[in-house]
Order: C-alpha cells, then sequence, then structure tokens
C-alpha cells in the first residue's frame, strides 16, 4: 500500500501535509508515568487488541525496533521525539500507509494521529474522531465536565488535541517575515515552529503551524481558526513568490539548488533541506519539472535515520552523506 | 579556417597552451614612444607590407576596432594588456587560426607571437623565427654584436624572446604548493604569474610560467630550459591530482561545479573561472565525458568582452553574466 504522503492535496503549492492528534487516557488508570513497564505493556496490549483488527493496524513494540527505526519513525512525524526517547513500555499502532499512527503510553495512554497530504483538516480531523469513537466504545475516557478530555500536560486539557499544518513558506522567510508572522499567529491562538516542534530549528523553510488552545474551544473552533489562518499565510507567501520569481536571481538559486541536488557526491542533510527547498518553489512555479510532492517524498526519506533504517545499516555521517547523494542523484 | 586553440596539443592535461614572444626594432627608426602618430602608422603600413601576403595575415589598425574587440584581443592573449590600452599608431598583424599575431608599435616596433595549443616550444619557436627570418628580409633590425637584439625595455636584450606555457595546476594550488613553487623557478630564471601577464591574479588556477633572462643564453638554453621545468612541474601536478581524485570530496566538488555550469542562470567570471577549473580537472581525469580542449576553448570565449565582442553589444556586467550563463548551459 503506498504511504499516505505518495499523492497531491489540496493547497500543496504550500501546505505539505494536515495532522491531528488527539490525547487520551483511560479512566482508572493513572497516567503512564506512573505505572510500571509491566502494566504499562499489558495497557498497551490491550488497546492493541480493541483496535487492530478493526483499523488494521500493526501493533509494533517499541523495544522490537532498532535505533534508526524508531528515530526514522520520529523523522516520519509519526512519533514525537519524546516517545522515540525510551522504548520501555510503549508501543505503536500503525496502519499501512502510516497515515494513522497512534502512540500508547507517550505522556498519555493514548495519542491518536492521522496525517494528510496538503490541507485537509476536517477529513483528518474525521478519521481521528472515527477512532477516537471506537476506542471510546471499549474504554471509558477519563473526562471531566467542566475541563473536557484529562491529559497529564495541562496544555492538552479540554479537546486533547492538537491540529497542526506543515508549510512551505521560502518566500516569506526570504522577505525576512517569519519572526512577525509568529507573533501575529500566537494572538490567534496558534504557534508556529520548525517541522520538528517546539523549540526545533526550521528547515528547508519549512514551519509547522498549530493550534495553542485546548480548553474552552471546541475542535470545531480550533480547526477553523487553523484553516483561515493557513489559508491568509499561504495568500502571503503566493504574493511574496510571485514577486519573487520575476527576478532571475531566484530562478538562478532555483537551478543551482537542481543541478547541485542532481549531481553532488556528498549530501549533508542541512545543505539538502535548503537546496530542496529551492527545488520545490521551481516545482511550484513551473520551473523545474517534477511535481511538489515528490519532493516532499523525497525530503522524508531523505532524513539520516530514515535513510539508514532503508540501508539497514548504522551508517555514520560521512557515509550517509554520500548514501544521501547518490539516492537523490539517482531520483530526480 | 578552425582557431589555433581547437585540437589536443601534447601535455594538455596540464599544459593548455605555449606562446612564444620576440622583440624586433628597425635600425634607424626610433623607438615607438619617440615617434609621433604618423611615423608609427606609416611604419606599420612598410612592416605589413612586406609580410601580410607572405604568411597570410590581416592587417588591422587599433584605431578601427571597438572596445570591446581590442578587449577581447586581450583576453585571447593576441595582443598584451599594454598594446590594447592606447589605438594610436598601433596595428596588429592576426592570422586566420588566430596562431599567428604581430604587435606593431607597441613597446618595440615589432613583437611577433606564435600560440599553440598544449606543449609545443619548439615548433611554436621555429614558427616565429620563420617569420622573423621573413621580416629580416626586408629589414636590418637593431642588433649589437655584445648585447644581442636591441629593445626598449632592458628586460628584453639579447634574444628579445620570451617563451611562456599556460599551466592548469589545480591539484598543486589545493595543496598550497604555489609559492615555493614560484620562489624555485624563479632560481632557475623562470617566472610564474597569472594569465594575464606579471602582477595579474591566477584565475581557474591557470599560471602563465615564463623564461626571464634573455641575455647572455640561447634561445634554445631558454626554451630547453622553460620545457624541463614545465615537465618537471607536470610531473608535480600529475602526482597530487592523483591522490586528490581519490578523495569523493574532489569527485563532490568536480560534479557539482560541472552541475552549477549546467544548471546557472547568472555566472560571474570570477566563479565560472573556479568551476570550469574543476570541470576541466574533472575531463583529464575522466570523470566527465568532455575533452579539456573544449574547456579551454570555453575559457577563451567566456571573458567579458569576447562575450560581448561576440555578440556585438556593449552588455553591462550583468547582462554578461546572464549571457555567460545561457552560451555555457548550450555548450555543455
Amino acid at each position: 500500500m503506498s504511504k499516505w504522503y505518495i499523492g497531491a492535496g489540496e493547497q500543496n503549492d504550500i501546505v505539505i501535509s494536515t495532522r491531528i492528534r488527539l490525547a487520551r487516557n483511560i479512566e482508572d488508570y493513572p497516567f503512564p508515568c506512573k505505572l510500571d513497564t509491566k502494566s504499562r505493556t499489558a495497557l498497551n496490549k490491550k488497546i492493541g487488541d480493541a483496535i487492530c483488527g478493526r483499523e488494521n493496524l500493526e501493533f509494533i513494540e517499541m523495544k522490537t525496533l532498532t535505533q534508526p527505526q524508531i528515530v526514522s519513525l520520529a523523522e516520519k512525524h509519526l512519533i514525537s521525539p519524546e516517545f522515540a526517547s525510551s522504548y520501555d513500555g510503549r508501543a505503536l499502532l500503525l496502519s499501512d500507509s502510516e497515515g494513522i499512527s497512534i502512540m500508547l503510553c507517550e505522556e498519555d495512554h493514548i495519542k491518536i494521529q492521522v496525517m494528510k497530504p496538503g490541507l485537509s483538516l476536517e477529513t483528518a480531523y474525521a478519521e481521528a474522531d472515527r477512532i477516537d469513537d471506537e476506542l471510546n466504545e471499549k474504554f471509558v475516557f477519563a473526562f471531566d465536565d467542566r475541563l473536557g478530555y484529562l491529559t497529564q500536560c495541562p496544555t492538552n486539557l479540554g479537546t486533547g488535541m492538537r491540529a497542526s499544518v506543515l508549510l512551505h513558506l521560502p518566500a516569506l522567510t526570504a522577505c525576512g517575515q517569519m519572526s512577525s508572522i509568529s507573533s501575529t499567529v500566537s494572538k490567534l491562538g496558534l504557534t508556529v515552529c520548525g517541522s520538528y516542534g517546539e523549540g526545533s530549528v526550521p528547515m528547508g523553510d519549512i514551519y509547522c503551524l498549530s493550534n495553542q488552545v485546548t480548553l474552552g474551544i471546541s475542535e470545531k473552533a480550533a480547526i477553523d481558526n487553523l484553516k483561515t489562518v493557513t489559508l491568509q499565510l499561504a495568500a502571503q507567501e503566493r504574493t511574496a513568490r510571485a514577486e519573487m520569481v520575476k527576478n532571475i536571481e531566484t530562478e538562478d538559486e532555483i537551478f543551482r539548488a537542481y543541478g547541485i541536488l542532481k549531481s553532488a557526491r556528498i549530501l549533508p542533510v542541512k545543505e539538502f533541506m535548503t537546496l530542496v527547498s529551492k527545488v520545490r518553489l521551481g516545482a511550484v512555479a513551473g520551473l523545474i519539472g517534477i511535481k511538489p510532492e515528490t519532493v516532499d517524498e523525497l525530503m522524508i526519506s531523505m532524513q539520516p535515520a530514515t535513510i539508514n533504517a532503508a540501508v539497514g545499516k548504522n551508517l555514520d555521517g560521512r557515509e550517509r552523506d554520500i548514501e544521501r547523494a547518490k539516492q537523490v542523484r539517482q531520483r530526480l
């Protein structure tokens, strides 16, 4: 089955992907940090038994994976960096397409994640909501009438939902507008950061825009708000791009980036992301005859641990940069 | 007729070209700087009449050329930068292939130049010597039995000969050996400098190696000395290259340079020369399937004034960098 990120989504000139994450805890169980490994393992098994068959998910105990496999899952946003940091009593439920992933015993008992290409908040939410309902048939979730869903971290209390979109914003970055955008969106209850969560440095001009507020707001209102701001940012980015691609300097940068990607023999990930960002811009602008989703797929598969997991070897940095260069040449 | 630089010469993995220059003055005439424009023009005509028919040379009065055409002649080493600086009472005799060029009324009355691809000192000297003999049939040269040929600048007294080779030395440059080489060859009566003469900054790892001594030495001895040192430097460069091209870092640099040259939309001359040097190295090493002489021809035709002369427009720096990028893409 092909992966969720293969195929074009809506607004994919700018919106790379959409993710919905729901945090849930089961009543009468302490939070995972208060459970020992054995109890967590047993709970994970119980949750897996309830949902895997119905949703056709694979049950993966984290301790059965190699380090590159675990880090690769984080690189693909299938698990959180925090989840990757310890495998003890943790499990992952994963669909074939990798579009659904459920972390068991991260900070909460259950974190349902649904990912879609492009801007697809409603569809992604509907799918997460359906899985939530299915689980709710088997388990009673910790819920407070006044607060909503109870979560270990107070910032998730209420809906327990994080909705986010990955945006490619090379033109707004080039005009130096990202810091003012960041402070503007925070007033709208949203946050913008690097693609690997808060505190991560943006690479390849890719930003994660997500809702900050979970308390006192409905899921629909949060999603509508995120969608509105996403569309506004996309419009701003398009205007800035239209101005930018008129310059032969931009055209020069795009084609040089494409030329280097097709030629290099050593390609460090940071440089790769910088170059691939320009190529994505060129692809969307019609200067280069490749599809933006091909670039997106390349960005995912060329991350360090994902390369190591794919070749099944523990390549060191230099070997991996050589392997990356080789694979990029073959694919472009 | 195809140009002299089209075609492979001996040792052309390293030796780009060979040049012989003979300075001669006609007895009973003051040096050019002591002649007025009218007398110089008349003298030029007289010399032209004596040789143009026999050698099939074109007689070109410098004042009939545009500025880009004049600078282009200097870029191609057909005239000296000094000769390009003033056109008053100066003329050039030029063969179709541009392999023979005779400057009239530069600092001396006559400067015979013969250029050949690769290492070809004896052949180039024989050709220059033949032209010298032909002129000598019609004119008596200023000659002193003790000093030899008399020239305006004392550094040319004696043989009046400058023999030089253009060398491509990327590996010796990369190992930082050029300054020690420079001091070594100066003890052997030779000098190494950039391709546009003493004081010029080397571009594209190209150096001009020439004889310094003209007094108290025969032409043959000077040429033999230059040839011996050239072959030694070539051997050193080959050893350094063999070591260098083993590294994937070098391969990476070569292919990136090739990728950029084939992709860029703006290509400043300095960057062009740096990139093309790497591509020449890659071509000689068999990594890239193009001939070194193709690279050499490109280096000549992509110089600033040569581009302007070819398109027949006075392009400014930016326009020319765009034109260069376009032409390089087409040719590679």
